[in-house]
């Protein structure tokens, strides 16, 4: 008997309910029970993004958002900041330049803080207000950094720049008042903290964002909000939607209500805390400082001698235990725990159990329980 | 207790055994398990489209791979001929202008043939071979209209235009010889023939069509084909695709390669004679003649003071039975029954059961039983 435990920054774990939910009989998406569905669960995200602006669902992953969040708002030929500190905050700068916008990167090297002040001095020396847009990365799970969103709302003032963010991994895990700190364009996906199959996007649009769109002259179809707005008028997507996500979706939500957004969010929190603690206690080094660390995803920096392919096969082979490598520059650097959507203390205990064993195995010194210790003593901790 | 019928052109009904393998766990989207669902995919819907070429599966619904088939093989600027008598076929127009193509429009009627002779002089007379591309939708369900593919590709010749289909509705449901018939880009969904819910779409391109994708300028990202070669290479996808929909895949081709594709192609014939048989009983008007009839929706003219919201809902309230109306300049005229992916010969009885008798409660004078009788004695004949 194999029973398999996915730890890796998404696709995350779905609960049992979840993926019944998936077994949906079809259904018009043109008929009245699916609009009563799209009103229901556009009225829930709202809840989660703590929003009352626009809110629209998309037949896509992630990536589809992060180009829905460009090309409904910036022109090409228009000057965007685009602060990355990680793959996906690079992705956002790829984006739009293939898209024809003028991008100046604010970059720091993975796993280090973003340049808040380059930030500060850029938006000061722009006196004419060319910059349309700021895009960041809120929780770049490359690198387990969580980026200062309240920080960069208070930086970017009243400069009339669009605030563009992907929550893919940190929405609904992370308290994010969206509206509050002022977010224009925020995007993210259905396989993270909403603890669902991957194959839906969400984006949401403050009247400001929607405003410029109105001016916005870039190529679209699939992805345009326009169309979204016209057919969520009248309970419809403009093209056929993953309804058996969508079905799911409701399910997916009624419990993350169920436990409740201050719920979620602590039990992120706990499951950060217990991974950060057990990798210490194992005499790991982490790649981010405790103030930046993400709650949904952990890297680690591998040990010398130790190969961070071997350490995932004999973790998934002998354990059943899945976790991530890095990805681009940090790919044999490091290794990442997720700890997001369906996952609970107890598979903390499980990955961190299966770490140790699995270096122990590959000859790496290391004092079998000690991880699993410290992560039980930063639990009852709270 | 009520029991639901789904006769629109999808989505259509899934069989339970593609419902249940919905409700699967998650996986690795970068491990190996992936990699040979991936491959295995690949390979089977390469035999659904009887290619030999490259073929890709996308997270997003039809139109998603329309703005595929557009932004990875035509540059703006360039020309191209948008083959259109409906809906879908306008709505490939509309997409290659939205990225700033010249579309010359050869536009035909609803419900009428294309205009194939105008094809023919457009490119005789375009000697300095300007035309980089040819758009056509297959199946035009708007009007359950199937155009003349083997035609198409015939008037093209040796002209150097990519011939580029829309088989959203038709893929899999009749006989479409991609590599044959020389088209170069070849799309469909999931939602359709293929039996499976909403959410993936497929794309196929040949040699000839990869060999211009290398010049073509248009913007793009999350439909980058190029993107998806690479990845496909390594048996991934680039973005995070939908998962539990490539596990359903799974078992919807094994279901669909149990019956063969004969069996499925003559199993559509079937159904779309038994439905143009009943309406012809019922003294009802087809929008299209035989020779051009679609094997996968059938749209019949709604006769005078009846009113098509009402039968639809009197369908769906008395009877449990979905059908869809027209769509567009087309939208109080018609209805349409859709007779592809999970539906048999037994579906269409019980459609033209509750049309019969919802025609007799609205007050159109119509034989009860007749529709059926004429829909049997086609069934019989085979």
């Amino acid at each position: 008997m194999r029973k398999e435990f996915l730890l890796i920054p998404g696709p995350t774990p779905i609960p049992p309910q979840v993926a019944m939910a998936m077994a949906t009989e079809m259904m018009n998406h043109r008929g009245p029970r699916f609009k009563t569905l799209l009103e229901e669960l556009t009225a829930s995200l709202k809840e989660v993004f703590q929003t009352e602006g626009r809110l629209y669902i998309l037949t896509a992953s992630g990536t589809g958002a992060m180009e829905a969040a460009i090309v409904n708002f910036v022109s090409p030929g228009q000057r965007i900041i685009s602060l990355t500190n990680g793959s996906f905050g690079d992705r956002f700068a790829a984006i739009s330049e293939a898209y024809g916008i003028e991008v100046e990167r604010i970059a720091s090297d993975w796993g280090c803080p973003l340049n808040y002040q380059a930030l500060e001095d850029a938006l000061k020396a722009d006196r004419d207000k060319k910059i349309s847009a700021i895009t960041v990365v809120h929780n770049e799970s490359s690198t387990g950094m969580m980026n200062n969103l309240a920080l960069i709302s208070k930086i970017r003032g009243d400069h009339p720049a669009l605030l563009i963010v992907d929550t893919v991994s940190s929405m609904g895990a992370v308290d994010i008042p969206v509206d509050r700190w002022g977010i224009d364009v925020c995007l993210t996906a259905s396989q993270k903290a909403l603890m669902l199959p991957p194959g839906l996007a969400i984006i949401s649009a403050s009247e400001r964002a929607w405003a410029a769109r109105e001016k916005t002259s870039n190529s679209k179809f699939y992805f345009s909000l326009e169309k979204a707005q016209q057919f969520l008028e009248i309970g419809q997507t403009p093209f056929t939607p993953a309804l058996s996500q969508m079905v799911a979706m409701q399910k997916g939500l009624e419990l993350y209500f169920e436990e409740g957004r201050e719920g979620v969010y602590s039990r992120h929190r706990r499951m950060a805390k217990a991974v950060r603690a057990a990798a210490r206690a194992l005499g790991l080094e982490l790649l981010v400082d405790d103030q930046y660390a993400s709650m949904t995803v952990t890297a680690i920096i591998k040990p010398p001698r130790l190969d961070v392919s071997q350490l995932r096969s004999t973790m998934r082979s002998r354990f059943g235990v899945e976790i991530a490598g890095g990805q681009g520059k940090l790919s044999e650097k490091i290794f990442r725990f997720g700890h997001l959507g369906a996952t609970v203390e107890m598979d903390m205990i499980v990955g961190i159990a299966a770490l140790e064993m699995s270096l122990s195995i590959l000859g790496h010194p290391v004092e079998l329980g000690s991880g699993v210790k410290a992560a039980e003593e930063a639990l009852l901790e709270g």
